[in-house]
């Protein structure tokens, strides 16, 4: 019997909930603004009322749902489905959403961080099916990771597991949100990127100081990209970069965890081509022989569905 | 029924056989130099001759043993028992080990890497019981360390998981063994340990200076902490060096493993008291609130007997 689920990606801009088929195909979806939506309440009225549109309009009880999977960002008690603390959203403190959810559908609802989610989505239906032990990155404001070691998310014993964008590689680094200087995210971050390329304008970088200009100063690590693509070497340099301070942290968790799969998705992502020859030339001059052959790293293949898919994923791996 | 497995400990000095009763008890023991049966047919052999005299003297027969367990320096691939590759003992490349040892003693052989062993030793024996997820670190020429995750070793797809010793800590660091830099191996194994020790000799530091002379000049870690406890400033300051780069280690683990506790063990832990507050201050300043309130670092508490310890550990794992 052909059965349906629920997957809601829950970032800082959109709330994104989509009705999962057994296959992986996102049947349909809704996209809500976090700022109307982004709190407690709304965010549960707000889903509840999604989940009766989509249903409603693909033609299924809400009883034939297997269930709600919900990606948030930030600290999850994912036994209990309570967000403990978001990033990025205000207005989260210990919120048993999993409770809240299944009293306002009826139906069993999974609570979980987002980069875990999109993780075990690139694991289920993406870039990293098949593989036995799998490490996911994602890049964009924060960087977020995840394991997946033989299908299950790897939590560690209070379900924090994953935060690769914690790690320390830059001793005396860049402060971090979180308090420390030199984690990962720190160095390779959205603010990051856009304070090297800022340094780059003030030192008179081109074709980049024109870019940002006529984008009326809103500079995006899309622009650096652009720059860099357009043979800017400041722009370019920054890339390499942040490849550098990649491929540092992956040959971490090579020699470590012995991973056959790495995959890296996120906005930042997009800018592969110009990341990942540095990347892998850290890697390579870093991990160890054994692990660094039994590896491969790869871009992850979900793009904007992976938070969808990962929610609806853990879902069928919690509640079958 | 009582049973009995031997462990045996490969180390770059000695060879410790140990006869291990169920309940952990080294029953007896024989230790053989490794320089003279440190290569495959000699070593072989002798294991076979102190597993003969072992099982005699305490009176039972080797048919009684569950099976040999021996824990080994290098890349081993633990599902065929092969010793792929050693670390400071010459001679050993692509040795099926554990099929020789069968072959010698009619019993089943598991081979694994040593300080994996070790890891699994606190964990069934030690400081590491009753962890769900637990990170073994062994300090000393080289830098070893494991994973047990619910009571099994995290192997990683090829076997070679758990090498902290070669997280990069230190970009552009110290030239490691393994040919990258920056390792935790290279920033706080013996040999960086001595290299800071010559340095602050050289600089006059006392009475590291005097220590090391009525020793000869044949300087160790081990004078160096005695400096450090004799109030010697610049032999403190490197023991707060090598706290500060464990805590670093420790603080991605943590962020990245969610453990719960976290042994430390070899040679270089007898300095605990040395390098510890430093460790734990720099853990504490790296890593996230949720994943730090968890885990607790310790002392490993088997010492010498360790090795043997953890290689009786995994035949039970393994073989039952």
């Amino acid at each position: 019997m052909q059965r349906w689920t629920i997957g809601v990606d829950f970032g800082g801009t959109n709330v994104k909930v989509g009705l999962v088929a057994d296959s992986g195909r996102v049947v349909r979806s809704q996209v809500l603004s976090s700022k109307v939506f982004g709190r407690p309440g709304p965010f549960v009225e707000g889903i509840g009322r999604a989940v009766t549109a989509l249903t409603q309009a693909g033609g299924i009880r809400i009883s034939q749902l297997r269930g709600i999977g919900v990606g948030a960002p930030g600290a999850i008690d994912c036994v209990h489905g309570i967000v403990l603390a978001t990033t990025n959203v205000p207005g989260w403190h210990r919120v048993p959403l999993a409770r809240l959810l299944e009293r306002r559908l009826g139906r069993p609802c999974v609570v979980d961080n987002d980069a875990n989610l999109a993780t075990l989505g690139e694991w289920r239906f993406g870039a990293g099916r098949g593989s036995r032990v799998l490490v996911g990155l994602t890049l964009g404001t924060g960087v977020g990771g995840g394991l997946v070691c033989n299908g299950r998310l790897f939590r560690g014993v209070s379900g924090s597991a994953g935060e690769i964008g914690h790690m320390v590689i830059h001793p005396g680094g860049r402060r971090c949100g979180c308090g420390a200087r030199g984690c990962l995210e720190a160095e390779v971050g959205t603010a990051a990127i856009l304070s090297m390329g800022r340094r780059a304008i003030r030192r008179g970088a081109e074709p980049l100081k024109t870019l940002a200009r006529s984008a009326h100063g809103n500079l995006t690590p899309a622009i650096i990209a652009q720059a860099a693509r357009a043979g800017d070497t400041a722009a370019r340099q920054i890339w390499v970069q942040i490849g550098q301070w990649l491929g540092l942290a992956l040959a971490s968790l090579v020699n470590v965890l012995n991973p056959d799969r790495i995959v890296i998705g996120g906005g930042i992502a997009n800018a592969w081509p110009l990341f990942s020859p540095a990347l892998n030339h850290t890697l390579d001059a870093h991990a160890m022989g054994i692990p660094k052959r039994a590896v491969r790293v790869l871009r992850a293949r979900l793009g904007d569905h992976a938070g969808v898919l990962g929610a609806a994923a853990i879902v069928r791996q919690e509640l079958g």
